[in-house]
């Protein structure tokens, strides 16, 4: 029976943190939803009574679908508050807002926000957990775990694994988190791009850098490509769709260059012909990134799961 | 009991390609729902456990509610994406969108899309029943029977009535709907309006068609106006409200012409003083709007009940 | 055991109208929703297989939120319709909206209007009880009823207590209930602001007026703070934000003009450093503001209980 050694921690705001066998506990509690989600009736009680409310400061549709169906799969309260329909645009402080949520004595709040660290600013002060569904470019820690959950069940491990994480490193939150949870897991992780789109502090990471797309994928046994997030380049290089894609898109000639059972993997949404060929994006041998989203919902049922264990009295976690 | 050969069809994407028998058995079965909607407690867990997934790519409120008060009344947890809040504005292609909510394990698509045949493609890919609520100028199935179950409470029947469709047929998934099932269950139908907003191939559909209005209602048992589509069109004749109003406008004068107890049907929302005078929307002997709506939910949780029936392994539907 | 005689009212439209008899009992009624929220499992399932709908035709987050919460707890089937996403868009009448909601068989309606009157329009059109949830300059019943909550909960009473009620009272409906609901319950009220955002029929409603903020504050038990509503304010006497801090914020030095444990009370969403020094919201001696937002999602449940009951056959009530 698992107690809360296994996770001694109140909110989930990174990766950044975490001991490599919490994550592994994490990825182990998604498993049983990954079966529940495949059966008919997808229904656990074990939230009942809480309120989950997500407050997204910056549009998502797929996290936000994502954690909306994970919460009312495990029979929680979940309301949803936009940000563009929200009395921030009234002028109100981001912390009252939080404070506000608070005060209605939700159960978990699972908080997306443009700028790094407003998420940790409101878990230092509310009473109840809050999970990080990713904050300007700092972290998105349940896309990491779902993606080490997928790499972990098509390839039967994660560690000694080299793992090519390629294209807009540096506008990428879910790099830095992907990055912490591999390295942490034990996978050789190797960060492609161009220099311009790689931060400086990556070297720092325990990662390696190649700007060299063809060697960075040599002999990889997974390529994780990068949404091209044009939205958040702002002054310096802007590069041509046309010219992004010639240079650091995934093509079936580039991908030979990794292993020849590698796996594909993209966060989502596809830029399809820009970062990465649709012909790889279908190919249900090397690509899992269908797989990535029925992994998400199943690791957010078991965040959700874990982090309220404490306040349901859970034996061992109270 | 009922069985699989009752209605065989793993979609519903348009009224085209139904049987009337199979059309009548989801009108038998919206009967209870009637029922159940007047009582207190209008609640059904059939749907317990299952993910009702509502991903409108075009806004409509009244539609929306519809499905949602639907889905929630048997049960199911239904879960709302909005086109405008969408990862389709970054860039995602609308495959890609709808595989995104297939791996999330939906068990049940009701897609809304500006776009005839955009409904027909995600069906094509997804493991779960789809169901259209409006794509394009193409079909949008549960309005006509929701309209013919209206029809079918008010007089009786359908069959042998004589049903004039009047004013913009032309830009009208509506009125194509309605055209197929009514002539489909034995009615008169007459399409009625302007040429300029009578589609070319109406003829073929086994239908009268006038640009005469008062000949068009001579007669009629039902009188269905159409919502003047202003949004939808572009280029060539667009007439003023005024103009249309005392040309095609349905008034007390004219609706003389219909028979003395011809329903009057509009799907909604109507504009007053355009296309329907107010006096004849608000006299609860002739109209029947809000019933429509009512019927409305009580034949979408007919639908959702009877299309996931194999999925849910109902006896002789499994 | 309670009945319909405690509160004989088909809707809340509005404080005026209702008996400092039927204000206890509603506020009686909230008080174990208080402790029910303060529970770890927060649920209670007697609006079962009912439908609430939210229509809210004017954007508010932070009630919205509270009432779909309330809902949610109390086990209804929760729905919410956004004007922005809205037919009303489409040229649709406030009414034909109304009886669309009220054709789908919702079985409570909370409304919100720009316009004052609205609500009222709805509720003698449909058959389900309306809650008005604000609408213009009218009334917002449960911000009164939650305001009253509070101070009856920190001060034991509201009769014989002096409320300094300080701002914009012109656009504030919370103002014109607050000040319907505290007289009512025998509460001393003042309205303390600038000549300009006083209105001229204030007098009348049985307070007194200052337009000397200190004097105003003079000896009060409770100094509630408006909202500055920049948005409402079209015409007219338009200040700077400096200005209206310089004259109307309620700082530290004017707040020691009223009693050394005076309550301060704001609705939310707050100006800091305009309509008030953040010192003095965040006090937790001094300040109820969050509290106040507690208190709400209680109030809200209570009315919506208390509200269906004639239609859910309650001993006493139906």
């Amino acid at each position: 029976m698992s107690d809360a050694r296994m996770f001694p921690h109140r909110h989930l705001l990174g990766i950044a943190g975490l001991q490599p066998h919490e994550i592994m506990f994490l990825l182990d509690e998604a498993e049983q939803w990954v079966e529940l989600n495949r059966a008919t009736s997808k229904h656990d009680d074990r939230l009942r009574g809480l309120t989950l409310i997500n407050a997204f400061f910056e549009n998502s549709t797929r996290t936000l679908l994502s954690f909306e169906i994970a919460g009312k799969r495990l029979g929680a309260d979940v309301v949803n508050m936009h940000a563009a329909q929200s009395s921030v645009k009234k002028g109100e402080t981001l912390i009252d807002t939080a404070m506000t949520l608070n005060a209605m004595r939700a159960d978990m709040l699972v908080i997306r926000h443009a700028s790094s660290g407003a998420v940790q600013l409101i878990a230092d002060k509310v009473d109840c957990p809050v999970l990080n569904a990713g904050d300007g470019r700092h972290e998105h820690p349940t896309q990491a775990l779902l993606d080490a959950l997928t790499i972990r069940r098509r390839k039967g491990r994660v560690h000694g694994l080299t793992v090519a994480i390629c294209g807009d490193v540096l506008h990428s939150r879910v790099a830095r988190s992907n990055i912490l949870c591999l390295t942490s897991l034990g996978a050789d992780v190797r960060v492609v791009g161009p220099p311009t789109l790689i931060p400086a502090d990556v070297a720092r990471m325990g990662v390696t850098t190649f700007t060299d797309f063809d060697a960075g994928l040599d002999g990889a046994d997974v390529v994780m490509m990068l949404r091209l997030q044009m939205e958040r380049m702002t002054g310096g290089f802007v590069p041509s769709l046309r010219e992004y894609h010639a240079f650091w898109g995934l093509t079936p000639e580039r991908l030979a260059h990794a292993k020849a059972d590698a796996l594909v993997m993209h966060p989502g949404p596809m830029n399809r012909g820009v970062e990465i060929a649709s012909g790889i994006a279908d190919d249900p041998e090397r690509s899992a990134i269908t797989e990535q989203v029925e992994m998400g919902v199943a690791v957010r049922m078991a965040c959700l799961d874990v982090l309220t264990r404490r306040r349901r009295g859970v034996e061992g976690w109270a």
